[in-house]
Order: structure tokens, then sequence, then C-alpha cells
């Protein structure tokens, strides 16, 4: 894989993630040789995808080329690659460039959708995981409209003017927020032959109540909010099958409509040659509070794809962004500490809450201590995730769109540049 | 095709460019009903395109949605569509989702790439007309590096970082600029494991000079600016062959290169429909100076697909932009003059200049009275095209992008969003 081979112990990283690029920039270069493997040239903001999906942002301004995060590094080597799996006895891992050894070797996949075995819903509906899914996402979203323009076909119409979100956790509810944002503010202007009034935006959730990882505050406040920009929401339903027009239910009522977006579920992403007692519930990868694999020498795995099991987290953290990045930094002080001959620590999360926004003055926040929502909430929402965005850059275009978007009341980047391909 | 029958007059234009979006515009909206149609959904702004394929700008700063430039304008009708021709005698446009009657039928389908009838260089090379095509070689350009580290073949290498661009007119000249500033401060820092001096940038030309329509003086200094980036200029040097690989020219060297893009010439793009005789030298539409094409009953072509022969221009106007915004103007004044039964005026094109820019403070201006470059130019440059793109939110974002790069001497979207599929 033409990596150079010199007298430094060597850490393998797969994945540019928050876990991943943190791990990668921490790590003290004079005493490890760091290469990190992705599938993209570029770390996604995902708490973002939503916002291109739904043309409010560029999807450059939520990417970051991972080579300017490290420009000019001494001992750190990227490489644009498919990894294929590791085989942990050789301490190689095996990828679509070639072969590489390695002395450490961390796994920071991510999650990926999970469709829970419905082929169905696979195949048929649309999720956001990825920049290029939230592209395909809005490109479908416009496609809808300028067909609807064609047919004079009412039932048709309606089909492509309803939007189905199934799973009503922080991605669910920010989408249903921005749809009906377009909807109230920016497609009656684009369409004025439709009648935009009959464009619906339906939130199905299998709980009781939406948001449910955080607070009943929050998740009340968030289902008003929704409620007063016109998202009908339905929870203790449950989708089970989608033939691209029919959405069923196991409640009262199914939908008829083009588009069903998938953001009910998400799965540990990892890779090839592990143990099966090394995969655990969610099909994460079981580590300690180390981040060791169990039985695998010099494996690690954190972020989304990890689950640390401990006597505090039985059933392991939350899949966010924050516990990636403390545990990006975390096994990064450790591998420090390790060649100054001092001990290792284990990992706690030091929670720093969640949040979740519908629209504009919009939000709902949970800190440890705290809860608000409303218009200060909406404004910490943006400041946080404008900090966490990764670039100077991306920040001041995000912001300017962000403000744009709220004075102007609309939506900048309504543009099919790839049509999406049914 | 869905377009509600009213008392007015009808007038379908094809072609959402600097000609068809000027006319729509200005079209007295009392008097006619205007169909415009487009196979997307935005407003490219060509000129910069080269600049998204340096990963200077983000593809969607310089698309413009075309709704928006007409939200809840009266009798207006965008569809986005594929034209397939016209029937002059009927009075039909037939397209990819049906027929529609016109009135007046107003041609305005830009240029496409010209390859002079060699398939070679049609299969192999990469032209940059639209936005999916500069968003590919932006693709490739980094693909090409990110492969050149897998080899260690010296000679495949340099084929991957070596860019032959084919012809030096603005296009040409302002992408191998654009290359070179790529080359000089963004890619040895992305690329530590490289030796970019080894990178080659090629530009060749079939005339005695570049930027042939320019001035003299205009075409000595940006060959001089090139020069001083390091761009190698092959004049008088025709390139007959590619298969991929070796660059085959009239000349005394042939080149090794993955990459080679074609700028060496368009020609129009007309519809079917239309008898040979309208059609003209360079593929274009023959029309008088009132825009009108010759024994089609109220069919119109303007902008670059359009040939303006009258006495004072035998050949008809250069493809530029000024060119096209200005005939667009001036039809629909010549249409809101009918219904007042004025006389309609002919059309004569107020010379604006030419200019193209090689690199940051280097550009070459071309005024009818003046002509200068260097800073000052680049100056310029940079005022006209923010002056001229289309929307308050990307003239903003453009100049950002642009401010940042000029601080920091980077460009800032270096993503392989979707990988270029040779």
């Amino acid at each position: 894989m033409n990596i150079p081979e010199i007298d430094l112990q060597r850490v393998v990283i797969i994945g540019g993630g928050f876990a991943g690029l943190n791990l990668a920039k921490k790590l003290n270069k004079n005493h490890y040789q760091v290469v990190l493997l992705d599938k993209n040239n570029y770390h996604t903001f995902q708490p973002l995808l939503y916002q291109v999906a739904t043309s409010g942002l560029e999807p450059d301004s939520i990417a970051y080329p991972i080579r300017r995060t490290f420009k000019n590094a001494a001992n750190f080597h990227f490489r644009v690659t498919e990894v294929y799996g590791i085989n942990a006895t050789e301490k190689t891992v095996n990828t679509s460039t070639g072969a590489l050894r390695y002395d450490y070797f961390v796994i920071a996949t991510g999650a990926k959708t999970n469709f829970f075995g419905m082929d169905s819903l696979e195949n048929n509906s649309i999720s956001m995981k990825s920049l290029v899914e939230s592209l395909d996402l809005r490109s479908k979203i416009i496609q809808n409209f300028e067909k609807a323009l064609y047919t004079k076909n009412l039932k048709e119409q309606e089909a492509l003017m309803n939007f189905i979100i199934v799973g009503a956790g922080p991605t669910g509810v920010e989408l249903a927020g921005a749809l009906a944002e377009l909807k109230n503010h920016v497609l009656p202007k684009d369409y004025p032959d439709l009648d935009i009034r009959r464009m619906k935006i339906h939130l199905v959730e299998a709980a009781p109540r939406i948001l449910a990882p955080m607070s009943e505050v929050a998740s009340k406040k968030a289902h008003e909010f929704l409620k007063k920009l016109g998202v009908h929401i339905w929870t203790n339903t449950l989708v089970t099958d989608y033939d691209g027009t029919l959405v069923t239910t196991n409640g009262k009522t199914d939908f008829y409509s083009e588009t069903l977006i998938w953001a009910a579920g998400v799965k540990g992403n990892p890779v090839e040659g592990l143990s099966e007692e090394n995969i655990t519930r969610g099909n994460r990868i079981e580590v300690n509070d180390f981040l060791e694999v169990a039985g695998k020498e010099s494996v690690f795995a954190m972020g989304d794809v990890a689950l640390v099991h401990s006597n505090d987290t039985p059933n392991g953290h939350a899949m966010l962004g924050s516990v990636a990045m403390q545990q990006g930094i975390h096994l990064a002080n450790n591998f420090n500490r390790l060649v100054l001959d001092k001990k290792r620590k284990p990992f706690v999360y030091n929670d720093k809450g969640t949040m979740a926004t519908v629209g504009r003055n919009l939000a709902v926040v949970d800190l440890p201590k705290f809860k608000f929502q409303g218009f200060f909430a909406w404004f910490v929402w943006m400041f946080v995730h404008l900090m966490l965005l990764v670039g100077f850059r991306n920040k001041v275009i995000v912001f300017i769109n962000w403000a744009w978007s709220y004075i102007r009341f609309d939506k900048g980047t309504r543009l099919i540049v790839r049509p999406y391909k049914e």
C-alpha cells in the first residue's frame, strides 16, 4: 500500500468521522506512525445532512477534505480506500488497494442504516447517512414537485407531495421541521401552479413519543413545535411495508407516497475479521473501557461502531458525535501515555446533553442539569453546530446561509444537480 | 403539458442561460404568457465552471434555481423538460413531457462541446460545459493524485500527474492557471508523499498564440503570466488523437497523460425541426438582426446558438455571455414594443470587451478603447464576475471563497463527492 516502513509503531485507523479524525489529530506523531483510511476523501458533518437534503446548505460546506486537516503532518498518511477486513493474527488489514500491516488497529467505521431486515423498505425508501444520499434526497424532493406539475390525477399528485418520515429521533424530527419550512415559506412561491397546501408531512414513530431518547419535556415541546408547523405525527405506529407507493402500518392509517424517508434506526458497521463474540447488540463491537476488542490483540474500536461495556454502561453509550469525539481524544491520550510509560485511563463519558431543532426559533435542549426549549435553545443549537463544524471556511459559509435563510424565509440551493434515479 | 390556456399570446423559450433568462424576465407578462423550458432546474454561470473543477468554488454557488428568479410571477410557467424538436408549421414543440403549442418560439439552447468529429477525443477526454462535467473533472483531478500515491511506476505516476488542456481560449487559459495554483500552493501540502514538482500542466493550442480572439498584448501578457506560474504552452500544435494515455499531436512532442481536458471548441446546439438552410457555420442558427429564423414564422434564436447575419456582422458575434444577455433583453423589448404598436428595433451589439484571468493578481482585460493587465485587471475581472453572478446569496458565498483563497493560498472544496468513473 506504499506506506513507508519506519522505526515507529504504526497505528492504522479506519474512518475519518469524529472519532477517527480526533484520534489521528491528537496522536503524538513523534512516537507513532499514523495511517488513516476512509472510503471518502472528506469528513462528513452528519448532524447537518438533513439541511443539505432540504436545500438549506450546499453539500460542500458540511464536508471537509481530510488532507487539509493534516497538511504537512509528519509521519501521517491518509489513503482513500475501501477496507475489506482484518487479519488479527497476522496483524494486517486488507483493502481494495492492497494489504497493510499494523501494530495497532482502530476501528471507527461508524453506523449504517438499519432496516431491521425489511427488504421492501430497504429497496424503496431513501435514507440519509451520507452526503450522496442527502443529495439524492434533495433531488428527489424537488423532482417530485416538478413531476406533480405534469399530472392532473389528484391521487398521483398527492403521492408525489406526501412525505413519510419514519423514525422520530433527532434526524426525523429535524427533517420533518425543515420540510415543513419548505412547505410554508418556499414551495408556494416556487410552484404557484400547484396547491402546496395539499403537501403533507407525516412523521411516523413506533415509540409512544417522539425524541424518545430525550426528556419528556423536550419530547412534548418538539411535538408542539412540529404540530404548529403543520407536521402530522403518528406515534405508536410501526411501518411494516412499502411498495414504492403504499405505506402499510400496524395502525389505523396507511399512506400513499412516492417518498418514504427511513430514519428509524442505525446499526454498527464493523469490519470483517472479528469473531462473532465481538459483535453485540445493535451490530456494534463490544469493547472494554480502554476501547479494546476482547481477544484481539492491539485492536480497538470507538465511536458509533463501538459499544463500551462496563459496569456503569451495561448498554453502552448512545451513538452520538460527542461520544465519538471524546473517545477519539481519549484513545489518543492513552496512546500518548504509553510512550511516556504512564498508566492508561478508562474511558468515562462526560455527558454534554442532547439537542434537536425543529425550525426557526424552535429547538429543544437537554443539558444534564438544565432543560430548555424555544428561541434560546434554537440559538444554542446553532452555535454548538457551528462550533463543531470542521473548518473555518465551512463555518462562515454555513453561518451566511443560515442568516440569509432566516432573513429571507428562503432555502438557497434548490438544485437538481444529478437527478435521483428510482 | 399542463400549461393553462389563457387569452394571451404564448412565448415559449428553451434554455435558461443568459439569453433565455433575461428574455423571460423582461417580457411584459400582462401581454404575454411566458413558458420557459430547460433540462435543468437551474441557471449555470458558465464562466466560473473552471473554478468548480479546480476546487475553488462549490457547485451550488454558481448555479441559481430558475424558479427563484420568477417566484410568484403571473403568467409565467417554468418546466424541467427535454426538448426534442419543433413543428414550425403546426407551431408546436415536442418534449419529453408532452407537446405544447406556441405563438412565438425562442431558441436559446446555447452551445455544446465541439470535437470536430474526432471520436477518440470525444470518448477519452473530459470537457467542462456543465455543472456535472465540472464536478466530474474535480473528482477526476483529485482521484488522480490519490491513485498516484499507490504506484511506484514513475511513468504511470507521471501520466496521472500530467494534465493536458487542449484549447487556449479563456476557458483553457483560466483552467491552466487554476491548476497551476493548485500545484504551487495546495497539492504539496495535501500530498507530502508525492513529489508534486513532477506534476505538469500543458496548454496546447492550434493557433499561433493563446487567447487568439483577444488583443496581441493580452495574449502576450497572459502567456507571460502562465509561464510564471509554470504552465507549459504549446502553440501551433494540433492534437490529433488520444487513446486515454497517449496524446498524439502534429508537433514535436507527444504526451503521456490520464487527463485530457478538451476546451478547444464549441458549436451551436440547435433543436430539431429547422431546415438545413437555417444552420450556418459553427452549427449555429442563422437569424436576421431581429433575431428571426428565416422561413420559420414566429421562431427566434438568440445567444450562443444564434448567428446574427447582417451587413455589420457577416460572421456573427462571438459566443459570449454579454452578447446573449443583450440579445435576451433586446428581444424582450421588441416583444414589448409590439403590444404598444411600436416599431421593432434591429439588434446592435454594444461591445463591453473581453477578459480572462490567469491567477491571483493576474488577468488581462480588453476594453474597446483601453487594454490593461495585471493586478487591476484581475480586480476588475473579479468585480465583473461577481456582478454578473445571479443571486445575492451566490455573490456573497463566492466572494467569501475568493477572499479566503486569497488570504490562505488555498482552495476549499477538494472533495470527491461522486467518484469519476472512466
